[in-house]
């Protein structure tokens, strides 16, 4: 069941062919014999590393550098881990990762107007107007994580004093946006664990009552990163509408894996994230809006030296000029056809997701937390009365169940975490999420819990 | 004299390696018949890329995705690009790019207090105490690009209205932090392209005496992206204590390719790039600063949810939370035992570059416009005088000089440029400095330019 020594084998080939990659970049034009020579051993311990990997034996673990490890996390397990699930890279991002590595990969033809959106060889010109349209949206611009696409916006729209309400599931990173900013945070109450538009008027009125002015912003999560839950994103877009308040869909764990219209939505700003659903290298991102904000957000810079009287064209003052200048953008890239495609089978996944939780809840004193049936495949679930009645007695308490999921090939569950935690099942495969659902219930069996 | 095809070759040959590891990713514990086969299949097909690699063959291009290509520029040519020099990453910043290619790939072993500073597995905790001592400083955090590191400290010290001097050869980027943040920039003039504390001192006092207060921050290059001038940090330090007024060090062109012990240099903070000097990913980089400030620029949130009374733990305002979770902070970590040492070997990369312009203005009519001998790599030329005149002719105007360049296997000055124009020798062989200045000669020769 050790996937392992097989996933080092493929690790050391790769390594090995990076080695030679440098060979080539450290010589003249044409190889020297000495280099030669120096790529002929290292094709041959490379054929001995493949040989060894047909075999099925594999290899040893070898080290990046020092005493630093390949993290195999992703090829020797399944991963149920709930931030990451999203953010796996595909094959085409990885090659691109490879081809692009260096630091500013993606400049080479940076030509005037010398901005990272405008960049027409590698093509990201037309990814950027793509990225856009995906999102329903009329100008999007990358950037390094979700967070700083909510710092664009609300470093824009909030003076000190300013009022933001936001979702009591908000993420923390939309909290510490607002705080950089000077802004005052205002949660919205949810009720089972959604927010709706009823809750933001409500909230809007009584900021309105204290202060005597509207909040600036409305900030509301699509799926939130506790429960996984829906939120009733229309009902906020109206609401908003009528009051004239702009509203910014934090779409970090919709944008990438299922279809966004923000538009549509009735929301101003989309924000994405890379590294959490878009099969993309952190940090990256995407912040996306209308042509009428994206004046505002989007403005371009107008300081000048009062010495030399430099002006700086059109580099854009919160992108603080270009964002993602190589491999981050590089995977968002590779990976989108990849994306737009995924996002239509979005509904496969939602039912990937309840024949898990029905499989899960099949254990007797398990329970899932969020909303059912599942719209989404990050779930909290409550195992207080199930797996961490073992715990109570177990020499290894809660690390009991951590390992016997990874006796299963199973990694991602906080390690120790008995009673309420997350998971998230995105992208395993119809024969993964069986064999993941399986493993459940064969460790209740095991542990004499009752399986209905 | 083109490494191309055998460089797709490598190329293709890595690509059909992640084409294998992705099997692994999508397969359960253990890899049924078909999945054994199709590994084996890929098997087959990689071992005779290698033949057509040993061979000298090569292969065609092969794509990433659709008509997305392979950058080839650091292996097939000699790249003399101003800015990317210091970027190009290390086999072993390569290496860790492909074992930690996932979004949070960093994120698996976090735990409380839940920082990335803090992360022990892989070892990012260590990595930054490191990074702070190497910088002569007490407190390091890494953030996606000096820009990053720019925003962090004048958002932390500068109010609207804040005056900021800058020096006359300060990068955009500088202008951009402090426009973000609604300060206002002076720049302090040059005198040859050098800018010392004394012309800090007087633009300080002319400051006080138009607005009646100080400047609240100095900010300088430490050796500037137009010239790769050195400029004179330790007099703008002692200027900069008179007035106690704190000063950042650009070291985007230094951090990471020479030694930089911020302390000594008598700056408060101190920033590097990544992906201009450390030979990692973009964005990428880090901000670095005394006991004294990191309390003030790395201060912790202190906002709270209103309904849920939540709090948000130590995670850092100007950060939002965590910055690099990924590729990024991995191939700063897998490149740094490499930058520690390289920094020791400036001084012969400084008489590379002296080699390097020495040849270079033996065409008669090309002159070095930085300042001679050369302290750094980067340099800024003006070839008005000899190339600039056989372009006047040429039918392909300034492109003859880039493909001749070409032909003999260097790349990287701006395509068309004959005037002025930058390049940098950061990282080359003596081999390579030997070839490259000799093609400089060749091709005046070859264009009947006197070479002395």
């Amino acid at each position: 069941m050790d996937k392992s020594s097989q996933i080092y084998a493929l690790f050391d080939a790769l390594y090995t062919l990076e080695d030679i990659r440098e060979v080539y970049r450290t010589s003249l034009p044409v190889l020297n014999p000495e280099e030669g020579l120096e790529v002929h051993d290292k094709l041959q311990k490379l054929k001995n590393i493949l040989e060894s990997l047909e075999s099925g034996r594999g290899s040893q673990k070898t080290y990046i550098v020092n005493s630093l490890e390949p993290r195999i996390r992703e090829e020797a397990y399944i991963n149920i881990q709930p931030i990451q699930a999203g953010g796996r890279l595909t094959p085409e991002a990885r090659k691109a990762l490879i081809s692009y590595a260096d630091g500013y990969s993606v400049c080479d033809q940076c030509l005037s107007p010398f901005r990272l959106d405008k960049i027409r060889k590698p093509p990201l010109d037309q990814f950027h107007q793509e990225l856009a349209k995906f999102l329903g949206m009329d100008e999007a611009r990358v950037v390094p994580g979700a967070r700083r696409g909510f710092q664009v916006v609300v470093n824009s729209l909030v003076e000190r004093g300013d009022v933001v309400i936001l979702s009591s599931l908000a993420h923390y990173t939309e909290f510490l946006a607002i705080e950089q900013a000077g802004g005052v945070a205002r949660e919205v109450p949810s009720e089972n664990n959604v927010v709706t538009g009823e809750g933001y008027r409500q909230t809007i009125e009584e900021v309105k009552k204290e202060t005597g002015s509207l909040p600036v912003l409305l900030m509301v999560d699509h799926f939130d990163y506790m429960y996984g839950n829906e939120h009733d994103i229309r009902g906020i877009g109206e609401v908003a509408s009528e009051y004239g308040i702009p509203v910014l869909l934090n779409g970090a764990y919709s944008v990438g894996i299922l279809p966004v219209n923000a538009k549509e939505l009735g929301v101003d700003f989309v924000v994405g994230s890379g590294h959490k659903s878009m099969a993309s290298a952190a940090p990256s991102g995407v912040v996306a809006t209308t042509e009428e904000w994206a004046e505002r957000v989007f403005r371009t810079t107008g300081i000048s030296g009062d010495v030399t009287g430099r002006t700086f064209g059109i580099k854009e003052v919160e992108m603080l000029g270009c964002t993602l200048m190589g491999v981050t953008v590089m995977t968002m890239m590779a990976s989108f056809p990849h994306v737009k495609d995924r996002v239509l089978a979005w509904d496969e996944e939602v039912k990937k997701s309840n024949y898990f939780v029905n499989q899960f809840e099949r254990v007797s004193g398990s329970k899932v937390l969020s909303e059912t049936p599942r719209a989404h495949t990050l779930s909290r679930v409550d195992t207080s009365g199930s797996f961490d009645r073992v715990a109570k007695t177990h020499k290894r308490r809660g690390y009991f169940f951590s390992d016997e999921l990874k006796k299963r090939g199973i990694v991602g569950p906080f390690a120790g975490a008995t009673r309420t935690w997350k998971l998230n099942v995105y992208g395993l495969t119809w024969d993964q999420i069986k064999w993941v659902s399986n493993a459940f219930l064969e460790i209740a069996q095991q542990y004499n819990l009752d399986v209905g």
